[in-house]
């Protein structure tokens, strides 16, 4: 992995989770970087969430350090706002910055009071422990119920691109979803790292659901700190935006593969809808329904259930005018049976990755593309009993 | 059970579905009933659904008969609309009553052909089977993964009302959802009967959920045939329109307590809501979250993910006027951790009836009562081998 320069990372335990596994993460960049942010849509929003609205808002949009707990989600509680404040000024004071400079996000059990102390005896031996090489350290640290830690980085003319983000459970589309933070050492303004997050969002984090509940945390972060001497301008933005772009799909796509108690990522496409608002509707629909994602787990080649779900979505659409994919092979056409070898295809649904085509003939030109997984016993194991 | 007079019932096996189980039933009222009827608002419709709606405006809302069959949804089938026709005028003929007259009703699988000739081929021997005892009987026969069967029954001043109903999956609020036939001998004029229903459909069947998808067959007919001699006037009409209503919310509540793979009814009551809509929207959300029925299923009173799941639903609210109460004990208060002994409660989340509260404090004079279930390992062993 071909890291950003200019960037520095650590974690450590400091006894904020039940199990000895590094709970805390930093991320700093050696120089103020531009930062933008896109977050949760919750109604209720934790107390990190509120003050990283602030700060980016009071320093202008300039990020110097993340400060990232895992297993406290430090949202409805008393005391939330003063843990968020306390924990960043302390960084603050380690790193000589402002503390508006300090971006905090958590993620854990909600209504749970948190304890400032822990975090803010940690920060000196944290900030201590701050290397270009623990990159994957910190990508750790911000897990709770993933299985597997998510990066992605890329490098184009120069300019080098990496994230990290964890979520497997409450991931929801519409909304910048789950932890994310992307880093990069060209130099961006804000107002152009803003627009393009946004775009990128929409076709990533936007296009990923697990279970449809929605996180009262999700924040995602992008910081471009000029390291690498490069400018993203008119000339090369478009570039920019495609890389920046796809390493949030990459990540994006590890989510719904680690979803909890998922076996199977499903990779939906919509065509020929109304439009492009509409394709995603149907796709959102789809992607939702347990009765679609138990079937996938089941290898079952149910399209019924994917036509009824879209057919429920609202969406506009004329049913007779489905063909649906399952593996590449149609199952339906003109919305009835279509003739296919359905014990190949049995055996096809047995991969780790199922791809689902949903077409209708001449409908119009709208599309999307969407990512979930399949819905098991595991998910339910998980969160029978995620905190008794 | 009270059966309201005027009615009888058969049911038998015409091979439609692969388990030597009834999959055909039949409804006749002696003389032709006033009826009312709500469909399911899916875009995907079944045929059985068009035709049903046809005929009941075709003979201006008079049924004689109800011709259901499980194991086949005749939905997204190429022959579906022909099936519906000869299976209803086969049974016309044998009852020699007008096509019209009767209502067809079908549930199971989609996108697999059905063939007429099973069902015509056994209708003499189900109308020979009529008998005003064979309730039970067709009851059984309209279930699918059911495991019980559902009924309920009232009388009120001389007229009784029945009712049998069958759900378990692909249940969702908002539409008249899943198959439910309620009889009863009060003569009432068809628009008012239409009226009542949908008003009774809006307290029951719009208030429950099982997991969020919505079939392409739900189908709600209620039918009154005067055979009491009793008639609903402007005197007695509030009393009828609760006992409808009563009967209705009582077939609602078995199919949440019969949800695929439930353990566990969870019974929501949202108040202080700004209006009625909001309420219903917040309930709608906390009974949808597969978070909140995973927590329901591991018996955890983890109230976190109740408001979170109220905070997404897009409802407008203040989280920090909510309170929670999970079996009659405060969970939350002011949006925050509220003191009580958790073991004790732990213990009370045990039960088969789980009561949930959800209140916001000055928020206004919304309210709404909603069902659903848990979401256990159940669910997924149903859903994921139903058709292979």
């Amino acid at each position: 992995m071909k890291l950003p320069l200019g960037y520095r990372y650590s974690a450590l335990y400091a006894g904020i989770r039940k199990v000895t596994k590094a709970d805390l993460a930093l991320i700093v960049s050696d120089a103020p970087a531009t930062a933008a942010a896109v977050f949760t849509t919750n109604l209720v929003q934790a107390a990190p969430v509120r003050l990283a609205r602030n700060n980016l808002e009071a320093s202008g949009g300039v990020v110097r350090a993340v400060l990232i707990n895992a297993g406290n989600a430090n949202c409805a509680t008393r005391t939330g706002d003063k843990v968020a404040l306390a924990t960043t000024k302390a960084l603050a004071r380690e790193l000589k910055c402002p503390a508006s400079h300090v971006f905090p996000a958590s993620t854990g059990v909600i209504g749970v009071e948190m304890e400032a102390n822990k975090v803010v005896e940690a920060v000196p031996e944290l900030v201590q422990g701050l290397d270009a090489g623990q990159f994957d350290a910190a990508a750790d640290a911000i897990m709770t119920t993933d299985l597997v830690r998510k990066t992605a980085s890329t490098e184009v003319e120069g300019i080098r691109i990496a994230g990290m983000t964890k979520g497997s459970g409450m991931i929801h589309p519409n909304m910048a979803t789950t932890l994310a933070f992307v880093m990069t050492d060209a130099a961006v303004a804000a107002a152009s790292l803003r627009v393009m997050l946004k775009r990128a969002v929409e076709r990533s984090y936007n296009r990923l659901s697990v279970d449809g509940d929605m996180s009262t945390n999700d924040t995602l972060l992008v910081m471009a700190n000029g390291a690498s001497g490069k400018r993203v301008t008119q000339a090369n933005r478009a570039m920019f935006e495609e890389a920046l772009a796809e390493v949030c799909e990459s990540l994006a796509r590890q989510i719904a593969a680690d979803g909890e108690g998922a076996r199977k990522l499903v990779e939906i496409e919509v065509a020929g809808a109304r439009d492009n608002e509409t394709a995603a509707r149907i796709a959102r629909a789809i992607a939702n329904s347990p009765l679609v994602k138990t079937a996938i787990a089941g290898g079952d080649p149910n399209w019924g259930r994917i036509l009824s779900a879209a057919g429920a979505s609202g969406a506009m659409f004329d049913p007779g005018a489905v063909d649906i994919w399952l593996q590449c092979v149609k199952v339906c056409r003109k919305g009835l049976a279509a003739q296919y070898d359905e014990e190949s295809l049995i055996k096809a649904l047995r991969n780790r990755e199922i791809g689902m085509k949903f077409h209708i003939a001449g409908g119009g030109l709208g599309q999307a593309r969407f990512w979930t997984c399949d819905l098991t016993k595991g998910y339910i194991e998980i969160n029978g009993s995620y905190r008794t």
